[in-house]
């Protein structure tokens, strides 16, 4: 077998950052040879940096668990970085990569909505893959960065992609109920989540709102035209741990049945599918037909955490149809996305 | 002060009857003279009868816990019941009491619907107790029922109310995430609701569609003529005590601005208000300034449990305005509002 | 390969009767081939038997869905059956199908007591398997019964089992902060345990403090001589999905360190990983270093959810050794260690 | 009536100051003038300071909103201050009050243990107070610190006073169930306790160890001679928001029944009691005879959240009696307790 591709993790040490160390765990292309963090962190083997904040169920695979965290610069024996900064620090770290001819796929949101940007869902767009010469062009790049989208809105997009394919979708109401692994470590304090509902996410509902557009959007030349949709999103936090729900009804602009509209759903497939990628799940969409699915506890794990569990499709007394949908919001939402997007890119010949 | 008027609860040992029990100690103008329950727990004492399953955190009041239960058959020492049934035997029951000169004030959804039988919140439609009158005659009854609505539209309805009368009320979407005690004792499997949302109450979606109207309507001679409002509702549970949240948009007839819909929220007030009904609070809707509220913890007993919380007021990317409700759905969504709709039938002088 | 054997599942429906069909699926060994549940189920589908009460995160094996439910009598084809049902029922079914030449592996508290029935945890007390022949003499049974013990005493006893070997164990405190799968479906309501904590478990405390010594006793001829330990219980139940927590202190014959006993618990090992029975944990008591655990949510899968996980080991002021230890209740605790005695029964010879 | 006494809150920001905040809200005797904080904070409104971050689900009392909180140093006006400081601050700070005139009543760890410090439960040890005087005149401070325990061991202290009294107590094993709120806001990451118990709170057992024997200890000279009893204490964190539970057994010097524990628990009555403290209990126990009891959600607000509330009151197979006992551990845990003291200090003529 050919040898893997050395990839490194910038934010190594984070709730996103371990979901990575995770899922690259044993892949078939890709090996960590690298792992980034803060400055505080930098010269420390991987586990002591993590002082005692691993918090995943899985321990820490040995092998990273020794590796001497470095700081977050050019300079790492990698060709691919995965970036898991904070936004608060992400975007001139990742241009820095950029600039230095790596190839970054990035979970943060800086880059997402700039022109010569993928915002990219494999089963979607993988077609925007080709903003990547222009913004090298642009930039006077070596290498490049492609974004996955903001978690919330990635199962509420993969279905409406699956009925904007099929019937034309012109406006959505969400309403999520998301799970506090959302908001990172330490994230949400628990006096604030347990018996309760928290109304807001800081700039979660723009989100929402506007990176559907894009992703839904044509490529135009070396840029996207945004798709004509108009969404209206509200989000809440509720006390469960991982799996966004969402509770959403869509107006079509060719009317479909329920039926129809489940067909189109279930029948949704696409180019990770085509092209058998290693994080692909084999349905993208599993529509449940039990009258109380899907729930984060029996579906968040569906596909390995990669599909988007849609359930009670129904008529819609305002719009046209509505059903809730879950997805993974660390796997799907965060860093199983942004894997499935390098293997893309490897695909494609663009790493 | 005059004597206090006698009053009995059917369905004593339940989860609403419990808060039924609780909110009528030391009420100024009712007194519990008799409870009742099912076969099995007649004849007992209730403390006895409720076989350790008290669920409220103030203790059994004393006068009651040795009070002897009866079965709910006609022949209890007082004047109005309240009913606190399982809808799977109210209907007949409390029919059964009507005849026979009660006046009943229920929470259950049997006869919510029906064209004679007022569906009130005294806040919004006072004048609906006018149906009573058609009511005995077109039964020939001596007694009546009135009805409170089903929990979960309590707060969008009293806020769709106040905005309506400001601005007219075209549509409405509701999301909402109920609270556990909405599905009484047992209820919610623990199992079904730790770190978990179920997408799904049986019947819900159909009442918060629909009960609205006929409460928003207008009374035309002797019955009510619908209010012409679309709503689309989708209920989810999750692990919250009390407090049923919504996000809903609106859409409305005549445009207006984010400060003049705080502002009719704001302003709202009603006959109970009027009356200085002892149940009623100061503060029909409270709008909430902060940008994460309300949230069930810190704003379910807002008014003692009667008041609507409203945060989050903003403008919605498809209807009109958007905002979060809260109320809490055993005192103003259950028990609290019978009492008031008890309360208003005594100042109107129908006891 | 050899034909597998051939197994039925008493009390298929219920929340341990899932989890031994989920765990059966795919066993070396065992094919499930019966599933048997209430009258009220005999004759369906098991899916539909089910009535939407599926309860694990995997789907209803495919092979089991279809199968038709039968009642609890013996008649089914297979020879060996695992048993889930309540222990309001259990006792006498399970004499019959013992007397019809079944091997019985029970999770029932009904025979766990009974001289002549082998009150098996494979990696302690292999050797109790002998009472079999005593019990189908005294009895006249062709077959047998076996039965597993309570589960918040599993993870406790097995750390009572090393140390009892190395150093002789003399008293135990064990307090437990058990998971709400251990009550079943629909168990614990959601009502009493969110934000909360319950203080007593019906039945719990005594087995804890009884069924041990007899795991831990000695066989003398055909009976077992209980050991010589005194145990004190207090079991409270707490909002953990799975995965039972106890806080136990020992007290030892002969005084060891601290590393003494760690050491005692990391190398305990039993029959089950000498004959490497399938279900065999490698490791039978995992021993984390961090001050911090064991926790639930991180530890209870250890082993696929067959180790014990201990932590926290130190000193105690009143007795000799502390520490934490969990185990997760309805695989080790209940369906898991059912199908490990199974298995020790298979490689014994005994079916 | 008297004027009140000017009282200063160190800390005013945090969880416990903000405790302090709302029980000292309508006091008789004392009046909130000064609210200190931070470097940060000084200088802003209360309400400013506080970021958002209330956390009591009563409002901020308006006349507090308003006040200009200042820095936690001498100056301030009033002759009173409670401590609800971070341990990693307190220590220097109280003793610059303590110098320069002001009595402290502190719920911080720093100084509990020092010899001439008392550590006070006014039911307990109200004699301790004495140590006033040589604290003054050892450390020739004119002002003076007070302390008061850990919330952990609130509970199970109370009720060993009450059985020492009776019956002397030699041994006591305490586990622990405690609320997140006892690590203050934020605290506790909701990711760390949803679906989980946390074995391990740092730094709690050596207090629950040690600080009991002090507070349970005779006043001899200008020390106290601690209390001959040995306990050993293992602490969990569960998702509970407020109560501590602990399961408790002892063992006693002189044997007593179950009857008779209980019955020294109920009469049981101290200082605060007879001199009718505007913060006392009215009873210090209170012991519940369901089998079920105490739990957090119905129990930890019982005597305003100041009584400690036992039971399951029964023998223990290793040491004596055993029992469950809850204490609401920021009020009875904390700020309560703290204001209890200075009542005590008020009516002793300390202040």
């Amino acid at each position: 077998m050919a040898k893997k591709i050395k990839v490194g993790v910038l934010g190594a040490t984070g709730m996103v950052g371990q979901r990575f160390i995770q899922l690259l765990e044993g892949h078939p292309w890709f090996e960590v040879s690298e792992v980034a963090a803060s400055e505080r962190s930098a010269g420390k083997n991987y586990i002591d940096a993590l002082e005692g904040r691993w918090k995943q169920a899985a321990p820490v695979p040995k092998r990273i668990a020794g590796m001497t965290v470095k700081e977050c610069k050019p300079g790492l024996d990698c060709s691919l970085v995965f970036g898991a900064l904070d936004s608060s620090i992400a975007g001139p770290i990742e241009q820095d990569f950029a600039k230095a001819d790596y190839a970054v796929s990035s979970n943060s949101k800086n880059h997402r909505m700039e022109a010569d940007v993928p915002l990219l869902i494999p089963e979607i767009n993988p077609g925007h893959i080709a903003l990547i010469d222009a913004q090298k062009k642009n930039r006077g790049w070596k290498g490049f960065i492609v974004t996955n989208p903001n978690c919330t809105l990635m199962g509420p997009t993969m279905v409406m992609k699956a009925l904007d394919d099929a019937f034309g979708v012109e406006k959505a109401f969400i309403v999520s109920m998301q799970a506090i692994s959302g908001a990172g470590y330490p994230g949400v304090a628990s006096w604030d989540i347990v018996d309760n509902v928290i109304p807001f996410i800081s700039g979660e509902e723009e989100k929402v709102e506007t990176e559907p557009l894009k992703i839904l959007g044509k490529l135009r030349g070396n840029s996207v035209e945004f798709a004509p949709i108009k969404i209206s999103a509200s989000c809440n936090r509720v006390a469960v741990r991982d799996g966004h729900t969402c509770s959403v009804s869509v107006q079509l602009r060719k009317k479909a049945s329920v039926e129809e509209a489940i067909k189109a759903m279930e029948n949704f497939s696409g180019e990770p599918q085509k092209l058998k990628l290693p994080t692909a799940p084999e349905r993208v969409i599993v529509v449940r037909g039990e009258q109380d699915r899907p729930q984060p506890i029996m579906d968040r794990d569906t596909g390995r955490g990669m599909s988007a569990v849609v359930g009670r499709v129904r008529e819609c007394k305002l719009l046209d149809i509505k059903f809730s949908v879950l997805s993974h919001n660390t796997i799907r939402g965060a860093a199983g996305c942004a894997i499935l997007n390098a293997e893309l890119l490897k695909a494609k010949g663009y790493i």
